[in-house]
């Protein structure tokens, strides 16, 4: 009989004994984050050390504001006033970061973390797209892992199904909405026909909007969140940069009746894809099938889909923010540092990451939506169509709703899949035309 | 500076250097999925010792006939007549059973390789649901793995995810399609008005229903996977015998459209929740709201929906069976082996495991649909609203479609929610009328 070789040095904990040493926590911020984690900790704690093997012990916190009641327990944990001295010197095994920010405390918190050999879990999403390589790098260096479930979509346990549930596939695509007040903003406006800065301002007294909600409505949270799913999907160092960007603040109430009038929703969706130019990661507004998996996906909900070789398609939707949610993903990548379950931060170590190239969206082929504001008079769709031969743009269909002699009109095309470029060669010259009294307004269709 | 304890013992893998020695497989079974397997570890060798660290060999294969041609390259592999013998005997790490079978030689493989403390990797329900606790405590006693990612809804890794994705969090309630082949006929019927054994011959003549279609049209298939999910989200001893099974045989093409009138879709869902009761396992056709995130899965399409009380709802859908699917999933439990991630097989070791009381389905509470075959004349009417109050259940509505005096015509009513034992006595005093000439058809109402 053969003696098969262990497949690997199981820890103690991998069958569970809680009464293997404690995994101790130094906790990095203590705001609607911080604080959640803590209470989930604290609430589920027999629960939790079940299921992972060992106690989690929160060793350390770290906030500005001592004196603030933050509705958890903090007695008998040691007390820091800068996150990057606690990383440094705190008796912790991991930290975790949930202070947010690009530069500044959140990423030296972080670095010096790594440095001290202690693993790092994060749901900082920007500091992920921005510096993603070099901390990966440094974790590996220590030895340590770097964990950021809670960064993408959080209640969606996205970043695992990638890296591990489906990684025995090549990716071919993954898209979804990963902004919920983009989401939430869409939704209503769909539902009430109202415009979007009506739309914004409510969702900001509501709460689900920033006082400042440039990040969120300008795509630039979605762009972070797909730069760090294209990484892990197709094993290529997160490139922030390379995301083409488009917000919210261009589609007016009246292109979502369009769209509703053509079959379709208007989403803000992430599109990272694989095309014969490299690949292309896109954030914009598109109209999406009503029948497809993301045309329901409604309210603060998130949903991803991944398309792998060998599995098909998978759809996971799930909250995408909020305290319980976001706290639900940090506590797994605790509990799984607790379980001795690891994985390189982007699926394959860093010098196996395929630096190939990214495709600009000028080579994007898609179909697409274009709403035109035109003065009504006889020969403007002449014009139109000229220009859209003059481009090889070939349409699909024109619509106009109305008839109002003289006065401004919408008037509505959908033009079959076409190279961007030659899409944006048309719009300039279709811009350009007397009658048409505004740019023209572009968004893209994905049969998705 | 305080000197970090490692978490753990990384395995040299961790970090991926694929220098590591290759993970050794013994694969029991080279039918479709077998075959798969290996065609999925050939085609992405390269990518999957990237991701998982460490080469994967195959190094023995089993199978009852040598000769087939299998779509893979067995050379160089060797070869067992019996996969008991090579679960004891050859060269692995590893074992695969996708040999399917509750009893004889898959449990036979699984139980000797166990013995022989080698993890074990199997797509096999069956084998699960009803001996996953035996085969759980003999992983355990051996300090090895025993993985079933394939087991359920193969495209999507809902094992993960609630084993380690969303550990943190107690489940509420967990359900969903858990059947391709039920699922497809209930599309087909809905989108064709044809009936239930007219669509499962021409599913049986496509492929996608077997010559015996009872396993899945009775909803067997559908509760072994359900007593595996509801295991691993509730931490309790897999208990095939508490789940309450009802399959598709009674739903009539007529149900379906009058389902349609009512808002809803038919579908066959499992469904596991913690109720006053105990936990309550039930897997039957139910109406399940048009807007919903179930209604929409069609084909052969699978969907789990997991409700986390601080992650809330979260729905994963992909396909649910197939070779690619289901290889990409067993691939997923070889990889993590390779990488030395594992969790205890019911996400809690077995002594861990909490037994509960299980719910009868007489104690559901739940709305419900009900059709009636009844002899159109005066009076009917009363009777049936006099059953209803004597087992004091109250109805939502009752509708007959047409009248025709002295003919045979269906009368459709909805019950407000009620203890099932009460719908129960109802209809069986309903049942009872002289003009109601057909068993009443039941079927619930999830409000999903």
């Amino acid at each position: 009989m053969a003696t098969p070789s262990r497949i690997v040095p199981t820890p103690a904990s991998a069958h569970g004994g809680d009464s293997a040493a404690p995994l101790r926590l130094a906790i990095a911020g203590l705001g609607t984050v911080g604080a959640g984690t803590i209470r989930l900790l604290q609430d589920h704690r027999d629960h939790i050390a079940a299921r992972c093997g060992r106690p989690i012990e929160i060793a350390a916190v770290c906030a500005r504001d001592r004196t603030r009641d933050r509705g958890c327990d903090l007695s008998g944990i040691s007390w820091f006033d800068d996150p990057v001295t606690m990383a440094r010197e705190a008796t912790a095994d991991v930290v975790v970061e949930v202070i947010g920010g690009t530069n500044g405390p959140a990423r030296d918190t972080v670095e010096v973390a790594l440095a001290a050999g202690r693993s790092v879990v994060t749901a900082n999403k920007a500091l992920l797209a921005l510096h993603g390589l070099d901390l990966a790098r440094a974790a590996e260096q220590a030895g340590v892992h770097l964990a950021y479930e809670a960064a993408v979509a959080a209640g969606i346990p996205i970043i695992k199904a990638l890296r591990e549930g489906l990684a025995a596939n090549r990716v071919r695509r993954v898209y979804g909405i990963l902004n919920g007040t983009c989401n939430y903003i869409l939704t209503t406006m769909q539902e009430t026909g109202r415009g979007f800065e009506d739309v914004l301002s409510e969702a900001q007294r509501l709460g689900y909007a920033e006082a400042d909600p440039s990040f969120d409505v300008d795509g630039v949270d979605a762009a972070h969140k797909l730069a760090i799913l294209t990484s892990v999907a197709f094993g290529r160092p997160v490139d922030f940069a390379a995301v083409s960007i488009e917000g919210l603040r261009r589609v007016d109430a009246m292109d979502i009746a369009f769209a509703d009038e053509l079959g379709y929703r208007i989403k803000l969706l992430g599109v990272a894809e694989e095309t014969e130019h490299g690949v292309l990661q896109r954030v914009h507004p598109c109209l999406v099938p009503k029948g497809g998996p993301i045309a329901s996906v409604d309210g603060v909900y998130n949903a991803v889909v991944l398309e792998g070789d060998h599995a098909g398609r998978a759809v996971l939707e799930g909250r995408g923010a909020g305290a319980g949610p976001t706290a639900s993903a940090v506590v797994a990548d605790i509990m799984d540092l607790a379980a001795g379950r690891g994985a390189p931060t982007f699926g394959v170590p860093v010098d196996r990451l395929r630096q190939g190239p990214s495709a600009p969206i000028e080579t994007h082929v898609g179909a697409c939506y274009v709403r035109l504001m035109v003065v009504d008079r006889p020969g403007v769709f002449a014009e139109i169509a000229a220009a859209l031969r003059d481009a090889q743009v070939s349409m699909e269909s024109i619509l106009q709703r109305g008839h109002d002699p003289g006065e401004t009109v919408p008037v509505v095309m959908t033009l079959h899949a076409t190279v961007e470029a030659a899409a944006t060669r048309a719009l300039a010259h279709i811009g350009r035309i007397d009658a048409v009294v505004e740019p023209p307004c572009l968004i893209r269709i994905e049969e998705v």
